[in-house]
């Protein structure tokens, strides 16, 4: 553990802001003034912006009894990110602003900032801006992020066609999976300082729930392969609610096939250990961030021969609502009983 | 009071958003899309983007034992205005995120929106997105500003030079004050349900505490005038403290003249009342939200013109140091003790 760790108050809000942020550089041409002045200043003369937002709480979001710092940060930074990708985009730009209590050290902001940049850097975005305050409550993690994409490509929730297929990245369930076991250790191990959580064969899983990835490489793929989606989204809140999204945005129904939702080994094996339903791990369970999409069905060879995305089904008509087809042939309706931090 | 409250769980966070932002019209040409997607979309191809953002934290930032909620939804808009206008830019479009605990209600929330939508139809911003989440700990505002300004008129810290002018706009040290009141208020009321407090003579700084306006009104004078400021920035912290922003960013000294601080009666008749120091009050005090900015001496006849603009003092080669002349003549070093919350 850390041997030495200096009270903020010591450096202070701008001293703070200057100390994790020393030796950026900026990356983007449409960056031109990041942090330092009241506003960051950007330039976007050709494309069209993409702005997005997520509000982080401790206690609520994350959990830092088992949550790392440094991939907090990461993760924080990859759920927005995520979101301008799921508009056919690119980010650009972020801005982070923190409310820290009084028990963290420069130390743990240090950890923090470490994730934040290494998204950045792996994501190719500029930190241009924030606020940093005291917080008399646990730890607050505010990021907006901006991007861009050409005006003829960015893609909404709002343009689903009867006969679209219906596509998703990835695997799902993993992060929820991976949660729940996160969880059981933590209670495992509550007051007993020698417990060391085993995690052997279950690494997937704990990384997808800690360090997801936004689905860059997909977004590259489908513009490799031509193909613009016709409506896309992020899975934040789990499939079900997310297809949902789609289908009342754009006035269509869907149904998807149990059998093709794809699913990683070690999530069916946690599942199988903590006796919960697979299915329903998949459909609702949270913070996947792949890629849920609809493309024409003319260009079925040409999404098959992507890999990591698989068709899971099509989109009808709006009369025909919202199903799932079990592995047994029988239509159950799809609900959004997503993972919800509205309680 | 209210009658009858109800509970968030009813709605849901999406039907919450789409309860509090139903019929919002969109005012920007800027905006081609506001709630209702993974992000926002913005087309700014003429003119260049800046950007800013503030978390609010509650018992950090407000205390709602005193604050209305529907002036804090409208100080947390314009606190984010403020910093678009002090680069001289206009303010286009907001995204809120809430972090709201289980003591709000919807009624509440509505309130809260309220003041938003109002501070938007008074500046002309759109509402484009947001996050809203529950909080295990007090209210959380999240609000990231948009706006725009043509190229070769943002204003920046870091262009004053030597024989400028120092300006500022409007009065100093009122919301200080004002919060000071409050603060007494709150004391003398404690355990006192019938105790009501005389405000009466104090309007004014009091108004300025809960709800504060940024100066579009000088941006736009200061346009008609045909001057472009050297360098400019808002007064949330103080004005010791921000124009040794722009000294330090703009590498120069500063002198600035007490007679010339411009102060309201008001805010002179509570520091009497409260025994305070005025003029650290107006040096030091926070949340003013006038504009600190600086023009070529040349230009002296056009902005002592200007109503509600003040000349205070002239930037000198960064050697001289930051000082303020006193009434009787002594020069005394300019600090930074400014109104910090990160205690």
């Amino acid at each position: 553990m850390e041997e030495k760790l200096t009270e903020i108050s010591t450096l202070g809000e701008f001293g703070l802001i200057d100390h994790v942020t020393k030796g950026i550089e900026l990356k983007n041409d449409s960056t031109i003034r990041g942090i330092g002045d009241d506003c960051a200043q950007l330039h976007y003369p050709d494309t069209e912006i993409l702005v997005t937002t997520d509000l982080l709480l401790e206690n609520v979001h994350f959990d830092l009894t088992y949550v790392p710092l440094k991939h907090l940060g990461y993760k924080a930074v990859v759920v927005n990110l995520s979101d301008i990708y799921a508009m056919n985009g690119t980010p650009r730009q972020i801005t982070v602003s923190l409310g820290i209590s009084k028990r963290f050290a420069v130390e743990h902001i240090e950890q923090l900032y470490d994730g934040i940049r290494l998204a950045c850097d792996v994501y190719g975005v500029d930190l241009v801006g924030g606020d940093t305050t005291s917080s008399r409550q646990g730890l607050v993690i505010s990021i907006t992020a901006i991007g861009d994409a050409p005006k003829n490509e960015v893609v909404s929730r709002y343009g689903a066609h009867a006969n679209d297929l219906v596509c998703v990245s990835g695997d799902l369930g993993a992060a929820y999976m991976g949660l729940q076991l996160l969880e059981r250790e933590k209670v495992a191990s509550a007051g007993n300082k020698d417990f060391t959580p085993d995690f052997s064969g279950k690494e997937y899983i704990i990384e997808r729930q800690l360090k997801p990835e936004a689905r860059k490489d997909i977004i590259q793929s489908l513009r490799n392969a031509g193909i613009v989606p016709t409506s896309m989204i992020d899975i934040s809140d789990g499939l079900s609610s997310e297809l949902l999204h789609i289908c009342h945005k754009s006035h269509v129904g869907c149904r998807i096939y149990e059998d093709r939702i794809p699913i990683d080994y070690q999530t069916a094996v946690m599942a199988e250990e903590l006796n919960m339903n697979l299915v329903t791990a998949a459909l609702n369970g949270g913070e996947d961030y792949e890629l849920l999409f609809t493309v024409p069905l003319h260009q079925h060879e040409q999404v098959e021969a992507i890999p990591g995305i698989k068709i899971i089904g099509h989109i009808t008509d709006e009369s025909l609502g919202y199903a799932m087809i079990t592995r047994d042939g029988q239509e159950i309706p799809l609900r959004a009983q997503g993972f919800n931090h509205m309680q």
